[in-house]
């Protein structure tokens, strides 16, 4: 009874239980499982406690398990494992699938190679529908996608596909060469894997073909893998956005107390000595800021605007690269966008604030100061905002460091010079 | 030849294209293509060009494109016209395409009812798989998903499904419902389109069906549009990140400049007057700045530090809301958890910055003051980034409003108080 309820669980509901069953419980509901429900289970499960089952399991157990895997999945979890423990594994599988997996692992992990998996169906120009039908059948129960079949030719280059609505739809004598769609979009083994989401889900594939540098076919993405990569990559993007790390180091909702704070204190210390550093710049004006206390009413709100704006542009850019938008716009237009952009910004708060300034302070000179020095500074934080991480990108340098903390807390330092030094300026004005 | 090069082209391809032509060859183009590439093209495209080339159409040449679009592309199409348009367009289409679209439009845009389409294949439970694989021959060229079969009992209700896989490796005599899998995944008519997309994403479907009140099959969901969700839903949550705008109102490295500054002012005008509030907490504290000038210096720092942390919690939060891991954690173990954190990165920051104060002023109830306002800020800005957007995901209201700007911002009044309070209370000694 329990196994058969066990068998209609969907994989993600099977790894949902073994995570909320206590640990010592796990090794004797392991044995419940046989090696199909331990394959699907596995697949689930994130890395660590992947390690945990095979250490369960022991070698011998596993080998069949790991044999069953998909390879992409199988060729992360071989990558985390001790160099001696994955040989111990690969020599244990069938030679077949222990020789696809190294070639798997070969590929960047982030790359179409690296999420690619090679259960998929091919099948011969010069089949006829009924011979790709039968090959279909053969392979049904193996093959993770079996709604394309991809047409090969004598050197296995891939020169067409046939979805099986095709197959459905022709006579069982048709030649597949005569039926099949030549112009196959495809992608290259080494495409970064944002890009191959990104053409799944401007073609709404559920599957795209991976080919080699001779257009040999070497594997296909599946969607349900794109929709990771699109989650993690946005999830990334918001790490950076925020300073909260990335990656291994990332923080979520689950994560423990400790490791939260140890994982955003480095980028915290950083951005207190760049504080500091605002403070020092303050230090250089101080004799300004004895004569006019009042300037530092207006501190906050000036290093608070240009922090504000800059996260605002930076968010824009960090979202239009990950969206792929920025390939349509050059750097120029961006630049001369963002410019007219903190032009009209810096004008309207600029004025307002002048304005304010001066019923507050009753002060020409004073509300001009903080009114210019808004206009300045909003510019020069729109600006930044949109530069910065551009320039990184261009540079290929990850735009990680170009975070929002970090661009606000650069904002601060450029700010409080440009409010100091034109308030300096201006001082016989003040007093 | 420039016709069937036209045919061969993807959707989206087709849809580059037309975007790439200027405006006066556009109704040219639409002449060379015949009504299925129109319907391919016009699903591709956003709903200002959409109307477009329903305006060189005209209503007669529309209606075969409108009746052969997808249902939910096209109910969010009508939803766009005026109602007199509407009208007009919806009598002149065939009755049964009608009568569906209307159905389709009156679920809310972003549920299961919203994104679903009717152009699916159900079965009979009844059934033989030869019935079956017929009925999926006949409907192959309509249907939009074909790689599952639903299967309905007498009342409609949804009861078992059935892939393309199963299909084939059984006997064709077989009955349906001894092959189904009758623990069917399916999501509410009502559900909201997030939690739509974390089903498929979990249990990596292409499709999913979509049920009524009874239990009734009304539609699926197809992993395309699920993407689309995916995609869309992430950009939304970096745009309230950043207070740059949503949905119709939002920013890309497209958008003209004085849209885009006029969307990006509402906000930093509200954040200009928060600004201008700091400033007059620092007003209140007058007497004691102009004892003690260098408190001015550790300013910047100590309202910097307390925006970042509290845009490191926010981010954190955002993102588990929308990956649902907030489902799984009460508020009170994140609160907990972010006091201990905020603990943590106070106690560090604050003694270091303690001891970088007394070795720069070379005073020790100066440094005291700086540290322990900084411990205390710091806990105040991890907690707001964290309860803020968490109180008003409960009380179900848009944390839109909890942007990371207004986070910073309001952290700014927080600290600057506590700041000049707690160096207010001590001035006997600092002076
Ligand atoms: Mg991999
Ligand atoms: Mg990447
Ligand atoms: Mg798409
Ligand atoms: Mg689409
Ligand atoms: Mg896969
Ligand atoms: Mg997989
Ligand atoms: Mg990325
Ligand atoms: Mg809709
Ligand atoms: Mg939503
Ligand atoms: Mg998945
Ligand atoms: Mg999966
Ligand atoms: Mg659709
Ligand atoms: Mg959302």
């Amino acid at each position: 009874q329990l196994e058969q309820m066990l068998e209609e669980l969907q994989p993600y509901d099977l790894a949902e239980l073994y995570q909320e069953l206590p640990i010592k419980h796990r090794p004797k509901f392991i044995t419940l499982l046989d090696v199909e429900m331990l394959t699907d289970l596995i697949q689930e499960l994130d890395q660590k406690l992947q390690l945990e089952i095979l250490h369960f399991l022991g070698i011998e157990r596993s080998t069949p398990v790991l044999d069953l895997m998909e390879n992409d999945d199988l060729a992360d979890l071989l990558n985390e494992l001790t160099a001696e423990e994955m040989e111990q594994f690969l020599h244990s599988m069938k030679k077949e699938e222990s020789e696809t997996v190294k070639h798997l692992m070969q590929y960047e992990p982030e790359t179409a190679g690296g999420i690619m998996t090679n259960r998929f169906v091919w099948i011969r120009h010069h089949y006829t529908v009924r011979e790709a039908v039968d090959k279909l059948k053969a392979f049904a129960e193996f093959a993770e996608n079996i709604y394309y079949l991809y047409v090969l030719d004598d050197q296995k280059k891939l020169v067409g596909v046939v979805s099986y609505r095709d197959l459905l739809l022709a006579d069982m004598e048709n030649r597949i060469e005569d039926i099949m769609f030549s112009r196959v979009i495809h992608v290259h083994v080494d495409m970064d894997q944002e890009d191959v989401a990104r053409t799944i889900e401007r073609y709404d594939f559920i599957a795209v073909p991976v080919v080699d540098d001779e257009q040999k076919l070497v594997g296909i993405v599946t969607v349900d893998d794109v929709i990771d990569v699109i989650v993690n990559e946005a999830t990334e993007d918001f790490q950076k956005l925020s300073a909260t790390g990335s990656g291994r180091n990332s923080i979520d909702l689950q994560t423990e107390p400790s490791k939260a704070a140890g994982r955003r204190l480095p980028w915290l210390i950083l951005l207190l000595f760049l504080g500091l550093l605002s403070g020092s710049v303050i230090a250089q004006f101080e004799d300004t800021l004895e004569k006019v206390v009042a300037l530092t009413f207006f501190m906050p709100m000036i290093a608070g605007m240009t922090g504000n704006t800059g996260t605002q542009s930076l968010a824009i850019v960090v979202r239009g690269l990950a969206s792929g938008q920025f390939d349509k716009s050059s750097f120029m237009k961006l630049v001369t966008r963002d410019l007219t952009v903190g032009l009209i910004l810096g004008g309207v708060c600029g004025g307002l604030v002048a304005v304010i300034a001066y019923i507050w302070q009753g002060n020409l000179m004073f509300s001009l100061v903080v009114g210019l020095s808004l206009l300045l500074t909003l510019i020069i934080g729109t600006l930044a905002g949109t530069v910065i991480p551009i320039l990184l990108h261009k540079l290929k340098i990850d735009p990680a460091i170009a975070s929002g903390p970090l661009i606000t807390t650069l904002n601060d330092i450029f700010s409080l010079t440009v409010y100091f030094g034109l308030a300096t300026l201006l001082i016989a004005s003040l007093t």
